[in-house]
């Protein structure tokens, strides 16, 4: 299989790594590999970044191979590509990426109140399953879940 | 601590021993033990009924008390105490608590149905936050569950 | 048809009658309606109740027909009947009835607190559709609700 | 006050000006005049674009300026400016806004699905509302909705 991340700022590579390698290996491996191999991976390509001089406003490209292996992820950094498009050079590229990292940024605020709202559901769905419960104990002959 | 059933029909009288001792220990004793204790107390009632020649119809009064000695629950049998109102005798009583029985019949009913709804309720809860979370790892950099 | 509230302590005759009248015109007639019938019954029961001298610890059992005309309940007064069973004479009904009370007042409670919490999931359901609202305008090209 | 959309595939400006206008007029303006001035102003870029000979697959940038008066946006068409990116010339870039195209088509997927599950959330605490109503109706003495 193949990881390509596609044009991405320098500055947030590692999260489009985790973003796209989460949405290639869907429902074929544990979140928790893929957190681990994505970090992995970062590690990698954070050095690489660094030995070619790469700054955060550029634009890169990264591709490289990867099998899974009894659930785990295994990349075959020999193929691992990095493409470079300097801010000097590709400037609107650069700035389109900007764009895309600030709408990204917003997009996170939403999908966090978002979250916040549905534990808080989750929460009173529960407290609203406990008052049945107690309210079945004390006052009807229904089956309790202590009856299993 | 004492066990107080109050007036109940005979054919009702498990249910009414396992309500009133849910409302009696609440918070002190494990659902489950209150369940157990409940069906061994009901075992010797339904004895004493047999032997003292109890209709259904009839009406009782069950008290009995009890301790709490690490979270069991030890009935004091020595001093169990069966009051009988034969319907023969006390016809209003008896169909009173007919009717008693009858309204709990209809709420045990209403209850079940709103418990339906709640675990309903809870299941598309989790459905929203196992979305939010398939959202988050493909399109967010937020912290993921699998971070911990 | 026919309201018959069965046995209830006369302190208590006025929910009954509502109650009982909910049950028997379920889906026949509008709330509003129950309401206002069970109001003027119960202010015409409540005149009897004090000719009578009935004490609020006795019991009593109405009954009186009713029609539905058009969506409005009218009581068949002249055919209105009230048995009173004095605590004096039936203690043993009056004591249960009694206990029946009590236990309602605790239902009450259970009822009002999960009330309360259904409100509460109701409001948290309606801000998860505003917020995804929001976020459908400023991050989707999915149909508005503006756009109706 | 103004619009920019900042880079966009030519494709995809219908939309990007519907939520960069959604955004920048946030809790000002009405959501149906949003979308009837994103509407308006979207035919005048329809028909700039045919004008400029503009390919679906060519990145555009829109500014223009525009006033709130009364609750009705208003643009000032006069200072309207549409940059073009043509594909052929900044490839690179083409290439990325195609990428971000992509990514919002399944973004909207998973906003779509999360709200279908809230919508049947809403739904599913209103039943539970209306079952705890018919309950109070008939079971309690509580206050009722129809006692207003």
């Amino acid at each position: 299989m193949m990881l390509r991340t596609g044009f991405v700022r320098a500055s947030g590579y590692a999260h489009k790594v985790r973003r796209v390698l989460f949405a290639v290996t869907r429902k074929k491996v544990d979140p928790k590999e893929v957190v681990r191999a994505a970090g992995e991976l970062n590690q990698r390509i954070f050095e690489k970044l660094g030995e070619l001089g790469v700054d955060k406003d550029d634009v890169i490209r990264v591709t490289v191979p990867f099998t899974i292996e009894e659930g785990t992820i295994r990349w075959d950094y020999e193929k691992l590509k990095i493409e470079v498009y300097r801010k000097s050079e590709e400037r609107n590229l650069a700035l389109a990426m900007e764009e895309v990292e600030e709408r990204e940024r917003e997009l996170d605020e939403r999908i966090k109140e978002l979250e916040e709202l549905a534990l808080h559901l989750k929460k009173t769905s529960e407290e609203i399953l406990e008052k049945l419960e107690e309210l079945k104990q004390e006052h009807t002959s229904l089956k309790l879940r202590a009856e299993g």
